[in-house]
């Protein structure tokens, strides 16, 4: 298959400034139950343009690629999930994290396309990011959620302003 | 002054992991006003037991030094505050910030030594980082507040929830 070959070439220029998650696939949905598969990646070589396109899907203000794909690089950890069919390939799903690689992880950017929401296929990318911070030590995952998305970050075991800790913000003015 | 030199040794092995920030020095009162000086400085190379001892000074648990490091190292941004007396320095105050060097960056671990705290130096010293954080152009900063320190950050211009936005921890059972 074409497509995970490209995916998961070692040479590519970017994908070893943060080593620690290389490619990996991780289906989610066996193939017996749909004519379509989804996979998970941590493969961080995404197409800025397909992103871009996903997150036009759902609304949001379009951010110069330059600083995203900075953004990636940068990211601890990126995932993206894909809908394969044959051999087409479609993003679905992304979400990232920034960490110091030792204590805290703080998720951000979490978007998935609108079409396959509400089919569990978000719970299943949080839970796998959460694996992936654990198995890298990382004890302290945060996130700064939605005022509509904070049940779903609940019942993935997320607290609200545990003991009043309180998420701020500061902007430009 | 041999402080100052070893402090910024280009040749140190790790100051240059994260090359945004270079060692740089901001002197907060005149020497006028007092015979000791108070320093920033944006160096990461930071003797770990003397970071420890200034954590236990203000009851903090305690972590592994190991771990420690290496959050420093993958920090983008490590701020530490310094009083000088004649050619000695003691660390007063620590704080850091993790970031996707494109658009966000998270504030942790910010300490200010009992004695010179209310004397507006923690003040001082999150202004300064906001500096930094808006010199690499970084417009989203943010933080998750202790109950007892959110007014603090709000007379800084950190906002609580902002639109309903709410900061969530998951930990491990």
């Amino acid at each position: 298959m074409v497509f995970w070959k490209r995916l998961f070439n070692p040479d590519s220029p970017n994908s070893s400034e943060i080593p620690q998650f290389d490619g990996e696939l991780v289906e989610v949905t066996a193939p017996s139950e749909n004519p379509s598969r989804i996979f998970f990646s941590t493969e961080r070589e995404i197409d800025l343009y397909e992103l871009e396109e996903l997150c036009d899907a759902v609304g949001w203000a379009r951010r110069p690629l330059r600083k995203v794909k900075r953004a990636l690089s940068y990211s601890f950890l990126v995932v993206s999930m894909w809908e394969v069919r044959g051999n087409k390939r479609r993003l679905i799903g992304f979400a990232r994290a920034t960490s110091d690689h030792a204590f805290n992880a703080t998720i951000w950017d979490v978007v998935i396309h609108p079409k396959f929401q509400s089919q569990g296929l978000g719970k299943s990318m949080i839970k796998y990011m959460i694996r992936q911070l654990r198995n890298e030590d990382i004890s302290n995952i945060t996130l700064f959620a939605d005022p509509h998305v904070i049940d779903f970050y609940r019942r993935l075991g997320f607290v609200l302003d545990p003991e009043g800790i309180k998420g701020m913000f500061w902007y430009p003015d």
